[in-house]
């Protein structure tokens, strides 16, 4: 697999993007003509699942929906060979930075069968091969789907290099791509629970580009409208529980939420809430403990904390937060920026849902998870973010003195 | 040394940009304060080496120049905060991308005192603290450098954390940085030879910025310039051979190696020369062996070697080069652009001497060394690609539908 991924690195190489735009083109359409293949073989997966179902289950309008997907990645622009940067040096020398494919990508996901499409989409529209392992819970759905990318991609003139899935669940897989199959992977991604990524990250040899769970905070500042703190903070929890942009902790000024807090509980219908000591006092809900402020719940239940103020929500990011997404919501303009400035995650907002943390409602287009290290992309990751860059230095004849 | 620097990352954070400054151009005037004391401990570290002793020793010239090179960093602009890009999504959200620090850097070199304070310098520019650790070459005179650049962070009222240095040439030292220092450390920047970087990158718990050797290609393609191939291999060779960006292969094309090698032979004087059978024939020099395509010599010795063609080059630097930087001298721009497009290195060039691979010349103002991996930075890294970024998001409280 290593071997055949390096050398559709080099034939997607010489291809022009319109060839690798029909390429994808050409895997959402196969999508939609396996319809009957892919639910079949994810019924069976649903059949014996004990978890996490919803992520799992496929219907009709969810496989159109990976098809759009895919089909929207193919209308993106193409990173590969975009000028990022040009200038010209007193001596006459012209550079200028060039996006580039990565080159291989190891992605190791767990139950969302999605991520096979958008993964092979988004990575072949940047250029790179990508080996796919998934989770076992939902290996015959990824399968099924790949069986049809794989028809896409033949259709197309594509190598069959580009999009490679691993056959088993055998963990023993996991392990050799860790290890980065012999020099043939450039990258792993990871999008998972806490397990799967600290596995990663902890055993990998190759670069990971990690994608922690989001413990994602609304701070509900003393200055906040109410009824937009109502209003974003139902949102941010409730919209969607299972995305990673869900805030998980609620975190309010004590002296303002005698007031603020029972409008908010008042819009979380359907949401159980778990809050300290003074919290309760104030609404109605459980208690909450040391381990629910380190919760990616996924799941309608939001923790609750009072703060003395700005520096103590600040505090308690830093300590239980994940750097993926926190908001503040404020009409005082001063303690939004000294938030946006002193919140060091991937994402920080001002009066918007955290849900927004999402490549699509960035503009990027498409983004296969949110990256919550520093080093290479941090936020969504869509094709761009999948890209290196090289320099190139046009010169006459030039020598150093 | 971990604490202390998590602890400086947060002073410094706190911090004006104008403080940064002012600390890095006290380190440099203490540099050149405590020059007697500094060359003491060089003439020490020189009088125990055995190797690369120019390298190593150290005068009041190049002293000099390593404050010069401190106190330019000090004008050059903050990257920290800097707005990258801006723009407004339909639903009125307002997203910027700032760049931010990564956080704390753990450089791990060989022989160079120089890079004690161009670390500091850099890593201070761009908000970041370092921990250094120096080979036990040149383990005193680093250690004389860092005593005067903690004597400048003082004066300048900045925490003792930002710069640090591991006291000792214990190697598990090494061991304990490449672990992380439990959490503390972001990022790993190694600069040394091969064995350095490659048992960093096998054995790092936290992300590396690899400094591969540079084992740099001059193509000389049939359609070159002689006058200018002659003058650009020898500055490419000969201008310093001890820099990574020094061509250490040459490749000629075969039809015109009669033609061009003797006039570029004859540019090299006091050059040792090591051809294939081929260009031995054309002009007197040893024979080269399989391992002369993998040395990188920085020394006055060049490998040479004909080729069919511009695909025959580009194959060959695929084999054996390092992905730093690699030129192809020619007339014909289409050859020119077909050799930037299909050779993968983080620099190339065409008509100009592989020795402008420097942050310098790039126009960065300075630099910690070229990366050859192709994640976050590629070539030269200078503070900017010592900088992460964050999306600012700002609202009038939107709600994701």
């Amino acid at each position: 697999m290593g071997r055949n991924a390096r050398l559709a690195a080099e034939e997607l190489r010489r291809l022009p993007s319109s060839a690798r735009t029909a390429g994808i083109e050409a895997m959402g359409r196969a999508l939609r003509r396996n319809e009957d293949a892919i639910l079949a073989a994810n019924r069976e997966d649903v059949a014996e699942a004990s978890d996490h179902i919803d992520r799992l289950r496929l219907d009709e309008e969810r496989l159109a929906a990976i098809a759009d997907a895919v089909e929207a990645v193919a209308g993106l622009p193409d990173p590969v060979g975009q000028e990022i940067a040009r200038w010209r040096r007193p001596n006459g020398l012209d550079i200028a930075r060039i996006r580039t494919p990565i080159g291989v990508i190891g992605m190791i996901f767990e139950s969302r069968p999605n991520v096979t499409a958008d993964a092979a989409a988004i990575c072949l529209r940047s250029g790179n091969p990508v080996i796919l392992r998934s989770g076992s819970d939902a290996l015959r759905s990824a399968l099924a789907i790949h069986a049809a990318l794989a028809e896409g991609l033949a259709e197309a003139g594509l190598p069959a290099g580009a999009v490679q899935i691993v056959p088993t669940a055998d963990r023993d897989a996991v392990g050799m791509m860790l290890a980065g199959l012999g020099g043939a992977i450039d990258l792993i991604i990871p999008r998972g629970g806490r397990a799967l990524v600290e596995r990663v990250q902890q055993d990998a040899r190759v670069p990971v580009l990690g994608h922690l769970e989001g413990i994602c905070h609304t701070y509900v500042h003393a200055a906040a409208d109410p009824a937009m703190a109502a209003g974003i903070v139902r949102n941010a929890k409730m919209r969607r529980v299972s995305v990673c942009g869900a805030t998980e902790t609620l975190l309010i000024d004590r002296d303002a939420a005698p007031r603020l807090l029972p409008a908010i509980t008042a819009e979380l219908e359907g949401c159980e809430l778990r809050g300290d000591d003074e919290a309760r006092q104030i609404a109605p809900m459980s208690p909450a403990t040391e381990a629910d402020w380190r919760t990616e719940y996924l799941a309608p239940v939001l923790a609750i904390r009072l703060v003395a103020g700005i520096d103590e929500a600040i505090d308690h990011i830093a300590a239980h937060g994940t750097g993926h997404t926190e908001a503040i919501i404020t009409e005082d303009a001063a303690s939004a920026e000294y938030f946006l400035e002193n919140v060091d995650s991937a994402i920080v907002m001002w009066n918007a849902s955290t849900q927004f943390a999402d490549g699509g409602e960035f503009g990027f287009g498409a983004e296969i998870g949110i990256a919550t290290g520093k080093l290479h992309a941090r936020g969504p990751v869509g094709p761009e973010q999948l890209t290196s860059f090289k320099y190139v230095v046009r010169g006459t004849g030039q020598v150093r003195p």
